[in-house]
């Protein structure tokens, strides 16, 4: 039996407030789980038998020092789970503790910067998105979704642990990087991504669902880049979702780098 | 005043039964609704005055014959409303007969096919990329999520007026199309996107999140492609999102189409 505690806390743990005061996160799903008890310490796992038996000695070996183990019922894993469809596991796990970054780091690889991503669904996009292209490090600012919202951390389908979110003060942290650094941006007005060559370092700026990169954060930009639609300057949606556009940079980003 | 009897009509249109039932669905905010006016039969609008003032009579001209307008509260809205956060406008559309398309179309222009895409979210995603990369037809096997959920209307942001998506026995309608057509698919053991010329017609097919595409369609594949990670063959998240995954594959055609 789940605890009525238990659950309460679990469930408490979709509202920020208490996964900042508590500084937990849950996680659902067994290849979700598994992913980050190398990367997070966990401190508790509610499953059913099944992952118990096969999975648990295989995949945690002594990842689980600290946490609580429960066997448990579908129905009872029903009651705590924050998902839909419940699925064979979930955990509690503690958040890590953001270690600052220099700027400097993005004389050296490729990192994305994210100004004001509303959408948690989206932020959980990129992330996995960032780890199929080897970025590694995220820098947010403080209005971005958060990374252990529920439906951020099953989103990343565990990539988060190996992608590095950073939320800071993303113009404070701009004025300390160096102005030959390349910072990128997607605007309507940038020059077609495909026209000119992408370096293998810097950052690409992405903003807000609604209303894109502020002000404030665009005037960093030195290089400003435009996804073409097809055929080019057809009347279409005026946008592409972020986490899309953030996919479809990536992407270029990478194949330059691929090729020469 | 939304009368009860309304209310619980738009709630129930939350199911695809009740959608089946009425052929009506629900579109919300006035982006959205105005992109949906000229293309959808509208039966029903509810909206705050600032939009019935502001925008009505610019965006409708008469293609509201037919509906009812009401003007109500941002109270009265928000009982109606499906979405967290209710807009100005809130209209009911009568849903488009499909018109059967042969699938020598694809020996003129890229289409999209789905096989089994789950997540409305996502469907309502490759929709609006779709629109975005000049793609007017995607073909989708029946356990397609529906058009018509909420969450995919809303997530097209629009383009659901111009892109036509077609519900069919995928298997069945691939059999029709001439063996020469490239079936382009994106599979674990494909040849790198960047490392062979893609034609600017033909279908490209896309799987269901967990499960890829079925074997049975997946046969109809004659041009097998890998989305390449980075660096190459570095141990990552084991897939990409399948909206991320088709943006790319369609940035790449439209890429390659435009400069040769």
């Amino acid at each position: 039996m789940i605890s009525k505690n238990k659950i309460k806390l679990i469930r408490s743990l979709e509202q920020k407030k208490y996964r900042k005061e508590s500084q937990l996160f849950v996680a659902e799903g067994h290849k979700l789980v598994e992913e980050l008890l190398p990367a997070f310490e966990c401190m508790y796992i509610a499953a059913r038998r099944e992952w118990l038996e096969r999975r648990y000695q295989h995949v945690t070996g002594n990842l689980c020092e600290n946490a609580e183990i429960q066997e448990v019922s579908a129905e009872e894993l029903q009651k705590a789970s924050l998902q839909r469809n419940p699925q064979d596991v979930l955990a509690l796990f503690r958040q890590r503790t953001d270690r600052p970054v220099s700027g400097s780091i993005l004389q050296n690889q490729l990192s994305l910067g994210l100004d004001g991503v509303q959408d948690p669904g989206n932020l959980g996009t990129i992330i996995r998105l960032a780890d199929w292209f080897g970025i590694e490090h995220l820098f947010c600012s403080p209005d971005t979704a958060d990374l252990y919202n529920p439906k951020t951390v099953q989103a990343t389908m565990g990539a988060m642990a190996r992608v590095k979110v950073h939320y800071l003060d993303l113009k404070a942290w701009l004025q300390t990087v160096d102005p030959q650094t390349p910072i990128y941006g997607t605007l309507l007005d940038g020059e077609n991504i495909y026209d000119r060559p992408l370096t293998p370092h810097g950052l690409v700026l992405m903003g807000n669902e609604g209303n894109g990169i502020r002000p404030d954060t665009a005037a960093f930009i030195n290089r400003r880049l435009l996804i073409p639609n097809y055929p080019s300057g057809r009347a279409t949606s005026e946008s592409l979702n972020v986490a899309i556009a953030t996919a479809i940079v990536c992407a270029e980003f990478r194949r330059q780098a691929s090729m020469f």
